[in-house]
């Protein structure tokens, strides 16, 4: 499983106020700790004023890279501002993200932006399946959306391992009817269509609007997996999640005899349960 | 989610010293609190003494009887103790178990010994797809005792929809690889070929020997679930699993605007868990 940990965002209120105070011992921590759980990138969001986010983006990034070597997740709404903050990383990492949706001030979306700045680097990219019209409804129109991104993806001579697709989770409480059927078909074509592509997802957005959302989300992320999902944006630190996203892999007979799942045990990355009962 | 409650059961500890103890109280509560937790039937397994269980299960099941109409799984290693034991019962039940094993001192197996007897009732049955010469290695196999155990169903008049198959859940730990694969791949074909039929499982077998046994339950469930499994034997009162399953009902669509999961959560039914963070 990718882990993108999420912690480093500006969206976060306890991140936003490290922010604001320049605390960088604690957004250190923070990135230390995510690395620590096994993140494979860390995703860094700066949600400050558009003036200040670029400068506020080479700070954050300059930390993580000051404490670990994990790659980074460059992760801005704006195109722009992630094309300026590639090359303060030392290394390719993430770009989260692309879509359909227009970029401000130019004829070009997201995808015909970014891709090419990547074209020819080792950098990996988050693309949402959004043709730029809003949210498809259909798995149909999804992939639709998928089918134009490999396109571009032909074109610009990007491998689609390179790709993580997001096939975009929505709330369940607002689905009404076949509950995550519809983005469990998505998932399964994708992966038909392209079996060394990568399928990310915000998890946790499943469960928005529901009581007890750390159930439906780790639920949801059993599922997702078993549908093809091997990659996740979400808190590394959450153990219940963690615990129950390696116990998955171990069901799925992706970890030869439960190798990794007892070693993350023995290291402490999930909670500490007693033995079931009978 | 059909709940099989597994709580009255001589062979955990606790029970099996009020059991001893004659402690009437303390079984009539868990039978309350099993059928407040939404127990579609509560199993009855005495773990006595053989010259003692058809006593024991008689006052077992009155106990049950005294405090509530949910009805009971009988449950004993012995299929005549299990024929001695259904007239005890004001209603018809769960016959827990039968499988191609032989009844000792007679030339039947324990199908061809239970079946007539609830031919012409309403009981519904647990059958092990294990055809008396131990547990079939393979998916072919075991799918090989259903298709015989629909014949006898056939032969006896009794519908699929009485039958919980039990595909045999074996320990995570000991398989080779593939994970838990082939007993997906056993309850996808059995729903294939038998819609109505139920399928049923000791869920907690499955994490046998590992640590952490909690997580490989619970993302067993959800991932048996989407396999099929409709029915199942375990403890209701085990909060974190009863929500991990309400939740997989809501995300599987079996759940029209999560209305079950909202209201379990509203009945304090799972733990009270934070909002997810972010």
């Amino acid at each position: 499983m990718i882990i993108i940990g999420e912690k480093i965002n500006g969206s976060i209120p306890s991140m936003a106020k490290a922010i604001a105070e320049k605390n960088e011992e604690h957004i250190k921590n923070i990135a230390v700790a995510q690395a620590n759980a096994g993140a494979t990138f860390i995703d860094v969001c700066a949600s400050v004023e558009p003036d200040k986010e670029v400068a506020t983006l080479k700070w954050l990034i300059d930390l993580v890279q000051s404490v670990t070597d994990v790659p980074i997740a460059v992760d801005s709404p704006d195109p722009k501002v992630i094309a300026e903050a590639l090359p303060f990383c030392k290394k390719p990492g993430l770009v989260n993200s692309i879509s359909g949706d227009k970029v401000a001030g130019t004829d070009k979306d997201k995808i015909d932006f970014l891709l090419p700045i990547i074209a020819d680097t080792k950098w990996e990219v988050i693309a949402l399946l959004n043709g730029g019209t809003g949210i498809p409804k259909s798995a149909e129109d999804r992939l639709k959306v998928f089918d134009l991104l490999m396109a571009k993806a032909k074109e610009y001579k990007i491998a689609p391992s390179r790709f993580h697709i997001d096939p975009i989770i929505e709330a369940l409480a607002t689905i009404d009817e076949g509950g995550i059927g519809m983005v469990v078909e998505v998932m399964q074509e994708i992966k038909r269509r392209e079996p060394t592509i990568h399928i990310t997802g915000a998890v946790s957005n499943i469960s928005f609007n529901l009581p007890g959302r750390k159930l439906v989300n780790q639920a949801f992320a059993v599922l997702a997996m078993n549908a093809g999902l091997d990659s996740a944006i979400f808190d590394p630190l959450n153990k219940d999640l963690l615990g129950m996203i390696y116990a998955t892999e171990a069901l799925l007979g992706n970890d030869e005899y439960c190798m990794e799942y007892i070693q993350g045990f023995r290291q402490g990355l999930y909670p500490a349960a007693p033995p079931a009962k009978k």
